[in-house]
């Protein structure tokens, strides 16, 4: 945040273009995240901590300060409704600011509780990173999915960021990320972040994962996480499922990557998660860069045809062999669960 | 096939432009396959045999011809390694000269075996539709992939011929139909077949699959194959294996539609199947219509990333509820293989 300014990198536009876009007021955060130039759960949750110090810093000092104040959490928190990061964030910030003497305390405390959303995910990454690297003990090919690195969360990422140490400490880790249709963030933005940290990998069609399971080229997939139940039913982009039942059937270890605040203790199950349904261009297009250079989106479906776009799906707990979190390996139980919330 | 000149569907233009692409040669015929400019089992076989008569048509009368028809035959059947049906036609056209009194009787019997293969490779896709009729008593939700309708086989196609005589037959039929990236034959293919048809149907990222089943949502599966081992495993495009595992995982019937071209008898299981790996810029490029209308090509992907792109993959036979074949269903056992067979 600089200012009352929230700077963040578009990732509409990457990989071919990185451009840093500077949002002034929390209606232009709300829309950033629904239209999805800021993504990834920490991501999300982060912009939405700042964007209630913007709401904080933009609202009239006289007597309908609060008000505003509570319109902009109601408004920012339902910009998008699968992520537990985002209503966990902006609550923080409110309950920061709840019983500050004065209009001008809570707009600095407002400020500094956003900011410390952004440095509690960062440190949190961190530790996950180390509470991963042990999964990587033998293990060279890990399957990813989407994006769930320093796009998607303050700090290492989430599912990349055992990966990334592991990495850095010399490990040989060979990374298959798949494309993640409709939005393609596994070709889009996964490839360019393991490109840009020079970690091995390669990209592959959603569909190759089974094949490439059953020829034993997978030995471990770490996803990350949207909203994580109290039973341990995971919301992660839309496809996580499908790779939890293929890394069942092959015996193949599936974990999720998160720290706390995706955790939600008040969703007893994943049936209760809601899941977002988006507009179906994004699975009837495709853009990129034409041979110009120049960017474009082209139609890439019959013209005729409607599509169905489910934007995440939810993995049962079952599924899962473990969470990577900031307190190390939590496994996929409530009770497991409840301990670890109950300890932070 | 008109004179020497064999003309066909350039599918890879579709659904954006329906032409006709007129192939002279042999060669033309070899690498219209192996550019996908024709696809799907059926339809690469009947080129294949195709190309066998004008290999014949075309190969000198004197002491040459039978090693030139030899070399075709040779360089037809290996145009694309996976679909059983290409060297299934190539095998009936030289089997059918082999004999012929004169240069003359051989090249009228090779245009003769090549129609012959198309007319029943035709036949039997109407004994499939109505083989798979009795799928749909109860059942109105059914989820293909890739394309295999009249595009993909002569007449009317395997997975989806049952599905047009139902929806001909005035049953309620809902279609979902997979993207099947990397070509994204079931937008493009699948989505213009039954847009033509009229049958209801929606387009869904492949990621969505698991998440659809898990809802419910899928009463059905059904899939065309390229190549099915004795044994009753099964090659189909890239991404069935995955759907097979998800139907198993939910109890939905999966079932495989193939007449008897497509089953290798001599192939004992699928693990000898070869695999085509096809070029990384199908995976890292997509296709479509700009705004202004016109064909581009965009890369996708991060500029440095390379792909993995494995072209096909195998459903073991314990995955498959039954082959919809001209004579009925058939159980996914080598002994119910060998009398379909054997019977044929």
């Amino acid at each position: 945040m600089e200012g009352r300014d929230l700077c963040l990198i578009d990732q509409r536009l990457l990989p071919h273009a990185l451009k840093i876009l500077r949002l002034s007021t929390y209606p232009e955060a709300i829309a950033a995240i629904r239209e999805m130039a800021v993504r990834g759960a920490g991501t999300i949750g982060v912009t939405g901590g700042f964007a209630m110090a913007q709401a904080a810093l933009a609202a009239p000092a006289g007597g309908g300060f609060w008000q505003e104040v509570e319109r902009a959490a109601g408004a920012i928190a339902a910009a998008r409704p699968t992520a537990k990061n985002l209503s966990y964030a902006v609550d923080r910030v409110r309950a920061a600011m709840k019983g500050a003497p004065g209009i001008e305390e809570a707009r600095r405390r407002a400020v500094a509780e956003g900011q410390a959303v952004y440095d509690d995910d960062a440190r949190m990454t961190e530790e996950i990173a180390k509470a991963g690297l042990s999964l990587f003990q033998g293990r060279r090919s890990v399957l990813t999915h989407c994006n769930a690195g320093w796009l998607a969360y303050p700090g290492w990422g989430s599912a990349l960021a055992p990966i990334y140490l592991a990495h850095r400490q010399g490990q040989s880790v060979f990374v298959y990320a798949t494309e993640t249709r409709p939005r393609s963030q596994g070709a889009k933005l996964t490839s360019w972040e393991l490109t840009q940290a020079g970690v091995p990998h390669a990209l592959i069609a959603d569909t190759a994962a089974g094949h490439l399971m059953a020829k034993g080229e997978v030995e471990l997939a770490v996803v990350g996480a949207d909203r994580i139940a109290a039973n341990g039913d995971t919301a992660n982009k839309i496809g996580t499922y499908t790779l939890a039942v293929l890394a069942r059937e092959h015996r193949i270890p599936f974990y999720v990557a998160a720290p706390s605040p995706t955790f939600d203790a008040e969703c007893p199950s994943g049936d209760l998660i809601p899941i977002e349904e988006r507009d179906e261009k994004e699975v009837l297009e495709v853009s990129g860069l034409l041979a110009t250079g120049e960017a474009a989106t082209v139609r890439m479906a019959n013209p005729g045809t409607c599509a169905k776009n489910p934007a995440f799906d939810v993995t049962p707990a079952r599924l899962i062999t473990g969470f990577i979190t900031e307190q190390g390996i939590v496994e996929p139980n409530a009770q497991a669960i409840g301990r670890f919330l109950h300890s932070r």
